[in-house]
């Protein structure tokens, strides 16, 4: 019999429970032993469950059952979970969580300290929710060196460019949709802002390159800022708007990493994952780019991960899984000026100066959309390094300019 | 110490040997011990790599070499891998192969022996080349039950079809490109009569489901008789034609499985898969559909898979990998009325009679894409059974009937 317990019953917390217990015989039957869950921590009461009896309002009794060998913990946001995580792991536990916020701020430590105490701290669900990412990618991809991790890490924020790509439905409203079929937050800032997205490339990046690389490293650009004109224009380029989460390892071990509204050619793989679907891209120096896609949040895709890594925890209790990375530093992500194609937007009340000096600043381009009724221009460039199109894109006299990234 | 040897230096053996020598520092590392290939079998000469020492044509060298603890074949073909595998294993030696004809012939009896003697038999590589496929659905899924396994398996039809669809390339013509272009063999039978795809899905099947299912229990199509007719008129039904495999369990447990060029509506994710890359789709009851994607051949990716899984054994030297099937049986794969949708291509000398009867036959139906010119009609059916559907296609009244599934 292998106890473990579960921190917090919110939406994936009371998945795990569920399938922990409803799927007892076909989970035992894997492990070739019993997963019973002994407690579930939560400060609200539940009590008309068929599992009431296991609830408890006070962490240290979990802390404190020896017999308690694995913690899942499915409370969310850093504080307590850290704490909570931290004392586990020191205690001799093994933890699994879907957490991306905590693994993304802390993964260094906590995994250090599961290294230092012989036990596992494992995260599937915290990148793709139920999308099998990091295991393939750490195990799989071991005779591998990983070059690029890139990836539509936010269902969310899929789900609005979508409306807006599809039925040409403006930010607010397709928010607001999002909002009432329960993709989207009330406070949707970290979806929309991409903060999330964000938190899931620092993991990614961390796992796939061996090193820590920590959210604030990362310059993470939101999609309020893109029109139903931006998304007309790209189709006119044969593109879709996605938001793109990348972490690139550069020849000097240096990586470049951000999250940012990028231009994706429809040719390209990521240009077909729609709706509320996740897809990441591990490129390995072996096996060039594989791909891989799913539903990135829900209550039992994600929980079905947790407890895919509760199994794989009690299938290793007296061993590691290799997970792991480095502590990273200050001077690890790096931004460089790489060779680029870049989606310019500019509009101005004066037209003919944005005709005239846009022409000057590209003289050869002859893939200008010139739209004098909105006083706008949108053209994509030829490659070039990124500040060499800057400085070219400064010198356009406009009112407002907008760039984004390319993907082909 | 680990003492690895390799059977067959062909492409996949020889990218298995350069891979463990080149990258020796990087794999050590992983392992935490060294992997050192002892021997390689081959009954040619290679007398001018840096690593020539290393044959023999004597595989009871290898067999009786007690040091030797892991085996990678990649010699392809039934006979005499099968035997050479199944001595290796009941020597205590570990294997690992990419040898999908072996596996889905043999899979269950050398998983049989392998567990037995208490030694890992893994074959990742054998679907889809370098993409993590077999690992992540038996451990990620791990608290999922799969209810369905599909795919885009063999990259050569898939390019194929693609240069069908994209450059509107007849059959013959893109397959002399193939074959120019070394992604088909000069005798492509086991790709385009669906052979190879065939072997993939009783792979997968096994693995997913827990019971062996043989290739001679899965009907298989090739792709042969697609004409760019059929794919111009697939694509005003905004479909692509793809070879797609399947593996469907059903509710009383048995499978229904085969392989068959398949209209893929464009909204489907599989449609996007260009080219030699593959993809497989796997449905379960928690997670929805999740899908791996990837260039399904080639030395290198192929190569780096072996070798993942030759890591994977060298962590795990006294324990065994939970990759398992039982034997399956005779009536384990069965042939269900399912509802569905077909296409249905139609020709007749005698074009009157073609409209006239196929009006009756399928009277509300307002779809269907008359060609007076070519004296043919092409039309989706509604959804009903398949039994249905095709007693009212046999009262059409044609000289030519061609009848394919759908993926919506």
């Amino acid at each position: 019999m292998i106890y473990a317990a579960i921190l917090g019953h919110g939406v994936v917390g009371s998945g795990v429970a569920e399938i922990l217990i409803n799927e007892h015989k076909r989970i035992s039957d894997k492990v070739k032993d019993d997963i019973e869950v002994k407690y579930i921590l939560d400060l609200r009461d539940f009590d008309d469950l068929p599992y009431s009896d296991k609830f408890t309002k006070d962490f240290n009794v979990i802390l404190q059952d020896e017999d308690v060998k694995i913690v899942a913990e499915a409370m969310g946001g850093v504080n307590p979970a850290y704490d909570f995580v931290k004392k586990c792991l020191n205690a001799g536990k093994s933890v699994v969580t879907s957490n991306k916020e905590l693994v993304a701020a802390k993964g260094a430590e906590l995994l250090s300290i599961a290294k230092e105490k012989n036990v596992n701290f494992l995260f599937e669900a915290s990148v793709g929710g139920g999308i099998p990412v990091l295991r393939p990618m750490s195990q799989c991809l071991a005779a591998n060196e990983i070059t690029e991790v890139k990836g539509i890490l936010n269902g969310t924020t899929n789900y609005i460019l979508n409306k807006m790509i599809v039925d040409n439905m403006p930010f607010d409203e397709a928010l607001k949709l999002a909002q009432d079929n329960g993709y989207a937050e009330k406070d949707p800032t970290a979806d929309i802002e991409g903060h999330d997205a964000c938190r899931k490339i620092c993991i990614l990046a961390s796992l796939g390159f061996g090193k820590h690389v920590y959210p604030e490293q990362v310059k993470t650009e939101g999609i309020t800022d893109i029109s139903l004109d931006d998304v007309e224009y790209a189709d006119n380029f044969n593109c879709v708007i996605k938001l793109i989460g990348t972490a690139t390892k550069l020849a000097d071990g240096k990586i470049s990493a951000h999250v940012r509204p990028t231009l994706v050619s429809r040719d390209h793989i990521l240009s077909g994952v729609h709706g509320v679907f996740n897809a990441v891209v591990v490129t390995g120096d072996e096996t060039d780019d594989v791909m891989f896609y799913g539903k990135g949040a829900g209550k039992f895709p994600t929980a079905s991960a947790v407890v895919a890594d509760i199994i794989d925890c009690a299938k290793h209790l007296n061993s590691r899984k290799y997970v792991f990375w480095e502590d990273g530093d200050s001077d690890y992500v790096v931004t460089p000026d790489l060779k680029t194609r870049l989606y310019v937007y500019a509009k101005s009340n004066d037209y003919d100066a944005l005709i005239e000096t846009s022409a000057l600043a590209f003289p050869d381009h002859d893939g200008i959309i010139k739209n004098r009724y909105k006083s706008e221009i949108a053209f994509l460039t030829d490659e070039d390094t990124e500040s060499s199109l800057r400085e070219k894109i400064a010198s356009i006299k406009a009112d407002k300019v907008k760039i984004m990234h390319t993907l082909f």
